[in-house]
């Protein structure tokens, strides 16, 4: 038996595992390593946080995926950099990992931008257990709030989200209508009138990318469910119990949301290559980086032309990095096959972002542009079907209809983190260290 | 308006809740506490811990069951005692609680019964946190084992279950098939007939109250999902990586689950009442206080007798703490009636344990005893008939259905409770005090 290229995948985000999957029946040994043993499907994280979904709903166990696969195989490891001498993979509490191939589809990160106490202070929303804790916490602020009513007065009950983009939006919205709709009937002891939401952006409009009129539709509807949309308005400054806007007001809040800006993950810095914006690295037309030409770097930390010309930049979207990771498995078939490489063309199939119950925006290139309910209809359709494994979609479906039918949310639970981590057990956890 | 006796029930178990749902109705203000926002549907913490069922599913909202009820109020609160001069209820973080009647309803804890190390080492399973740090634990282990294979020999994937009563039985079970079936696929790269489930029972049997038909049964079914059944065996010491059995045998093992016995929960000593075997608070036949007559105690922190004669007393399970919670409440609506108390009477109605698919014993007081697919279908429809709320029941069926259809189980996943508990805020947690 001849020792197939071994292709080494550090990530198991969209572009990392659409990789893996296109070389399933490739010449190749694939090695997929990823911090966590499940896959994220982040467009639904928000939906986690405001007590919509299971945890368990909008994550896939990797090794899951490759079961009937003996040439993938699947590790759970934090990867901290490259050797470039040895051409391995570097993990924090494992052997370096060798590679023929390697693929970089690290992710992203929050940016918050160095505003005083923002990475401190604030919840970002890109893990599950950020989803997990965000959940923890709004739903612990009520019962601080009914335990002591006078912190009523005090904004325990006001959530600022940063950040007009779709992620802002959507939880904005989605913390709108769990305050109006659940938590209203669940304290009925409490004055919920003095719950607030605010988006807060700083640009003159929400989601920027899209229509003029989209982006009314999307002020109107948050609106309507209650949220305060204050446009043009920067955060400059967060502490435990207070965040300050650019104008100078002091708004008194336990919870602020980032939604406001991603940059590449912590593992682009690491890799000692050339980055460009948000500290993304810079690639090639097939992907590869240069002067690396069996390295690929795909998703959200790829710095890549969006192909329309005019230096734009590909998005931060689950789409570039499908599509990525997919061209980033065939340059390496091909050259393993002496075949010449092709660029990488991106296929825009539009974007969406959802408001609410039957509120969403829904743009295609084709110049299409759909609000409200058909677009809500659209969203929930091909989040289902991107949404991986049936058990999942199942699930995703059933308590989908079930909030929507009985204007109730499940899984609205606070988990106590130092219970879970009550173990003397050190193998209990591989990853005690991070990277810096 | 005339005030309404205020009747204040300690802990949303399946006591404090029977307790709480009789007196909806009644001329009394209820005030429900418990240190979790929800209550935990215990009979199904083991499926939590091995990745069979989501950790919403067996866990049900306190609020959200008394959302139409003005008259009952839910506080999230730790109790650390009672104030029996100003007759109040003492929180670790909170005002104290006036009560004119009192319900203890706290529960039971574990029993390691001073065994060196067991405290400190051993997994118990009594509450969801608990679940979900078992299901993080077994995870990593085999996690572990992938990233170093020589832990394999050193006992790594040896998972060892102290007690054979129903938990026991139903861990050792459950264990055994997810490793057999779901693991062995997952972990394709690691030789998985190291890995070794033991069942250790002190007691000369497994299911101790139940007939010797079903014993053997119990232990032949085990056995043949590959669990090492030892009997006669008692733990007598407990280390991070080894369990000593009485025979002297030591066991290399990280993983020993306490399924070994049970005791009043950690409020009866704090309480200055007389208490009975294993810590249990000593109950009048109307199921009060000797000396306190508007002082109710039921359910697992009870000891009160069975009605059979003989002194036996009333078993740890559901089903007493359901009849006695719902009892109290007729006792303190008859008192305010001027009505006459009478006495608790248990009905049996009958124990069942499951082993693994498709098979289960389960015996009724009439005589009749059933063990395999018609136990395990009653074990099933019983369970969901007394889960709490629609959406609990109709997602754990889902969950059943595709485990069986399929051979698989969704929620395997390592949350890092590390990340949870990373935040800044003093809000998130009203707990960081427990109480010793």
């Amino acid at each position: 038996m001849t020792a197939r290229p071994r292709v080494v995948i550090v990530g198991a985000g969209f572009g990392g595992l659409a990789a893996a999957k296109a070389m399933e029946k490739a010449p190749v040994d694939v090695v997929v390593l990823d911090r966590h043993n499940y896959h994220t499907f982040q467009p639904l994280l928000y939906q986690v946080a405001t007590a919509g979904l299971n945890a368990a709903d909008v994550a896939y166990v990797v090794r899951g995926l490759f079961r009937r696969t003996q040439r993938v195989a699947v590790r759970k490891a934090l990867v901290i950099g490259v050797d470039w001498d040895s051409r391995s993979v570097l993990c924090a509490h494992e052997d370096p990992v060798p590679f023929d191939y390697l693929v970089v589809a690290a992710g992203s990160a929050c940016n918050y931008f160095g505003i005083p106490g923002a990475e401190k202070y604030a919840f970002p929303l890109y893990t599950l257990e950020d989803a997990i804790r965000l959940r923890n916490h709004v739903l612990s602020l009520f019962e601080a709030a009914s335990a002591v009513p006078a912190l009523l007065d005090d904004g325990v009950l006001t959530f600022v989200v940063a950040g007009g983009g779709p992620t802002g939006v959507e939880v904005a919205g989605a913390l709108g209508e769990l305050i109006d709709r659940v938590l209203r009937e669940d304290f009925h002891d409490l004055d919920i009138s003095q719950a607030r939401v605010m988006l807060v952006e700083a640009a003159p409009q929400l989601l920027t990318p899209f229509s003029p009129k989209s982006q009314r539709y999307a002020k109107r509807e948050l609106e309507r469910h209650g949220v305060e949309v204050c446009l043009n308005t920067a955060v400059t400054r967060v502490t435990e119990d207070e965040v300050t806007l650019a104008s100078g007001d002091v708004i008194r809040t336990r919870a602020l949301i980032w939604g406001a800006g991603v940059k590449a993950g912590g593992l682009a810095e690491r890799l000692g290559l050339p980055t460009g914006r948000g500290g993304r690295v810079t690639v090639e037309s097939d992907l590869s980086v240069a002067g690396h030409p069996d390295v690929f770097v795909v998703g959200d930390i790829a710095d890549a032309p969006d192909g329309k010309g005019a230096g734009d930049r590909l998005p931060q979207l689950a789409q570039p990095a499908i599509q990525g990771g997919k061209h980033a498995a065939e340059q390496i078939v091909r050259t393993i096959h002496r075949a010449p490489r092709t660029d990488f063309r991106y296929l825009d199939k539009g974007t969406m972002a959802t408001i609410g119950r039957r509120a969403a925006v829904a743009e295609f290139p084709t110049g299409t542009k759909l609000t409200g309910p058909v677009a809500w209809l659209a969203w929930l359709a091909l989040h289902l079907l991107y949404l991986l494994g049936v058990r999942n979609k199942v699930s995703v479906f059933v308590n989908w209809a079930w909030n929507y039918l009985t204007w109730d949310r499940g899984p609205r639970l606070i988990i106590r983190p130092e219970r879970l981590a009550q173990t003397a057990h050190p193998l209990s956890d591989l990853e005690t260290i991070e990277p810096s």
